[in-house]
């Protein structure tokens, strides 16, 4: 045997990130290994005697490596001696017969196969984005008919008659320089986040700040941590980029990482402290800290969402994370595709100041963006006072909205169904019993005309998913809300009428709330 | 030793892709193991005596691969006996001094290290954009200033009159509707390019058409061809993809894949046959059948970077390759960048018919593009004739300011340097005797206010690139090309003037040429 063994190949590897303890290297290293499908299913690995003694480690540590990923499915105990891998391949590149179901409610998508990269059916099999953007209850719309289309022009207009052939051309980097210190100024002022203009890093959107900081911040295979539930975009920009999504749930204090979770530090925690979503709760002070605590002890990275906390119902909205971050942890994400709509595609990011020029070149150089003749406009319209109106004037409707979709609910099933998340946003969560299948109760209702959205799957693992209806009703009026809430209430009357006579349990509010919060 | 030993291990890594000769693949495979870091310098490879019979194939199989490694300085004979990986880091992360300088010369960017990760700093260190975006020379930019206002805010404003609600919304899978219709009919009587509005898929720009398409198609550690040289977004969207980039040189006719080349098929082939960027030459007719030809027969995909083609001075452009393809591999790419102007960030690909609802979807899912305000309107201008009119008229301006351009340069070096790719486009190359070194004259020259590009930092590999400056002319207009060429010319004299008494050659154009075409 040549010097250039196994034990050499696997220090080369293991010993690439030299920060960490052994065994997580060793256990980071292989479950890599099987994920981008290097060791494939039915490989055998070596006993855990001869990898120790070749690795120079103690022997605990490989069989502690060796325990995690059989407890985690990666590799299992052969009949007799010996550790074989496990057959992964379904988890990472078909869609389960599940997900599809859920995901087709809207439209009829295939996933076509031939000669598609491996990542780009994992994307497709996960497609998360609906076709319907209008009507009850879409959640996640706000409400486009209220858009100040007059004011809007009349800037607009204004701008086009002085020549404006510097916003025709390709953006330097950053974006428009006006309206991000006017984000700026605005973001301090409203959500205590603190910054300066070249913080501010323009963006087409929450994807496209995504997309750029799992790149600039991350390489592939590394661990980013997502809320369980989150939005579907988090998880498919993170799969596309070639990272890991590790779900961490959430109680009604926000993100809660178990010990086990915090033993095995991410390269980045992707969290929407103000409003988490789908759920809506708000993250507690005391989460916060142990967040940032935990971000600056490891050096990890912390992406904030903030991408709705304008609408509040009652109580005051905490201030940003990014205002309690002391150490240049955090990177804060926003849009005016809630607050105005999602049609101009403008978004920011506000980068921590070490990197902030590195996220100004990057975006330039990745997307060559920069729609400046929308970012000229939305300038004017924000030093106007016109953005603080608007979101003043739509705050109220949205709260008769809300009113009138938690009576109609009330009307309906008083309070056998409950009614989560509904402080703050766009959209409440009507939970269902557990035993209710939410993507069947969505489809039958598309069919009726009326467009929800499956609880279970915001949920990376299904196992621990919960059943319910993302309801939106920012973008519908009283009139539209009565007669659609009707429908869809036989739908789910339906569901119900036919667990009870089986005896299946119609989960309290309490339960519901119990188990929501029950993690340990 | 147990029986997990290195030739499993290497087993499992060569035969991954079970395609191809052995011995490419255990290139790949070394090759990408050193490239992604797990293979480190001065790292020891076994003997190829060793290593063929643990993998169970023939010695010269190993020797040819060890030869081609030492070849492209992966490796290295060590001292004495055996063959070590060299020390490849400053190819990958950092900036090397040439290039800093190279891309440096508009503003004063730095590459801070701090936590970035490895894609990341790749993509920093070879920034190709510029926050210089007018005046003269500045390649790649149209005149802005020609840009139909008055039509473009009458249609936007009969729009707005008539409550456009759904074009406030997020947009539906590939954009909107009535505008991929008008630009399926608009290439297919301008460009023969063959398609249905299904297969036209809305981007903001040939930047997300690249970045969709290598992630729909291609998978971490795949080969990409691009051209050399090619424009910088190719290469910089190819690497932080996770894909390698393979040079392939161009000669008079197009790309020129050398034997080499297409013994070892790449998954996608990035080329722009109507108009090579930068230097400005056309595919030949029998290229584009050997390229389509060859596509077919490994699988491979073709990116058709279709950027500009409607602006040619003198010989009708050729069809589209697209239009040629009778397999369905060729992606086609354009926008409105160049015709119209870049700050719309409108652009589009038309997929072939088998994957374009992945592509659609995709786009949606990945970036939740669709800025449906302006795709309306664009919609209305095509069908309007007003696109038609505009390209025709910015052309004759076009022309004459490259008329004017070339007499400038003739008037004060006659033919003593050589003028390559002005047939069509909005730039021309003043090609420099490659002793002159073309990144220092821009820089001179932007002290001086003259904004051009050096021709050899468009090639990946430096060693064979020639020296040049990159002459946009569209968006400048003759009184102010004049004065700029002056000044431009006076930087340039000091540097010829420099090389002759110590009898540098001053190449004759029939060298340049020569040297382009001469590629074996």
């Amino acid at each position: 045997m040549e010097s250039f063994v196994l034990s050499e190949w696997l220090q080369q590897h293991v010993f690439i990130r030299d920060d960490g303890p052994a065994y997580l290297r060793l256990y980071d290293l292989i479950r890599r290994t099987i994920l981008d499908g290097h060791l494939t299913a039915g490989a055998r690995l070596p006993s855990s005697r001869s990898l120790a003694a070749e690795l120079n480690i103690a022997r605990n540590t490989v069989m502690r490596v060796y325990d995690q990923l059989t407890e985690e499915g990666y590799v299992h105990a052969g009949v007799g001696r010996g550790t074989y891998v496990e057959d992964i391949s379904q988890d990472l590149v078909e869609p389960t017969v599940h997900e599809q179901t859920a995901q087709n409610h809207a439209d009829d998508r295939t996933v076509p196969s031939r000669n598609l990269s491996r990542r780009g059916r994992v994307v497709l099999s996960h497609l998360g984005f609906s076709n319907v953007q209008a009507g009850a209850f879409m959640p996640g719309v706000p409400e486009v008919r209220e858009f100040p289309l007059k004011v809007w022009s009349r800037i607009q207009n204004r701008l086009w008659r002085k020549d404006p052939w510097d916003l025709m051309r390709y953006a330097p980097a950053g974006g428009y320089g006006p309206l991000r210190q006017a984000i700026s100024d605005y973001l301090g002022s409203v959500r205590s986040v603190r910054s300066s203009a070249q913080q501010v890093v323009m963006t087409t959107g929450i994807h496209q700040t995504i997309d750029v900081a799992t790149r600039l911040l991350c390489d592939p295979g590394d661990t980013v941590w997502i809320e369980e539930p989150t939005y579907w975009g988090v998880r498919n920009l993170v799969l596309s980029s070639g990272l890991q999504p590790i779900p961490i749930r959430v109680d009604d204090e926000g993100i809660r990482p178990s010990e086990q979770d915090l033993a095995r530090p991410p390269r980045m925690i992707v969290v929407a402290p103000s409003h988490q979503y789908p759920l809506g709760m708000v993250m507690s002070l005391a989460r916060r800290r142990m967040l940032l605590d935990y971000a600056r002890r490891v050096s990890c990275w912390i992406l904030e969402d903030d991408y709705d906390s304008e609408f509040r119902y009652g109580s005051r909205p905490l201030s940003s994370l990014q205002g309690m971050d002391e150490d240049g942890r955090v990177l804060y994400a926003g849009s005016f595709s809630k607050t105005l709509c999602p049609g101009l595609r403008v978004g920011f990011l506000v980068a921590p100041e070490a990197v902030a020029e590195a996220f100004a070149n990057a975006v330039a150089e990745l997307y060559r963006e920069g729609n400046m003749v929308h970012h000229a406009v939305l300038n004017e319209f924000i030093r106007g006072g016109h953005l603080g109106s608007h979101i003043r004037r739509v705050r109220r409707r949205y709260a008769e909205r809300r009113t009138c979709l938690i009576e109609e609910i009330r009307r309906h099933f008083g309070d056998a169904l409950d009614i989560v998340g509904d402080d703050a946003g766009l959209h409440l969560i009507l939970a269902l019993p557990d035993a209710v299948d939410d993507v069947v109760v969505v489809r039958d209702a598309l069919q009726q005309g009326v467009v929800t959205r499956p609880l279970s799957t915001y949920y990376l693992d299904r196992a621990g998913a919960r059943s319910g209806l993302l309801l939106g009703y920012a973008g519908v009026t009283p009139d539209e809300i009565r007669p659609a809430f009707d429908t869809l209430a036989r739908v789910i009357g339906c569901y119900l009428q036919t667990m009870e006579p089986r005896g299946s349990a119609l989960r309290s509010k309490t339960h519901w709330h119990t188990v929501t919060s029950a993690i340990t």
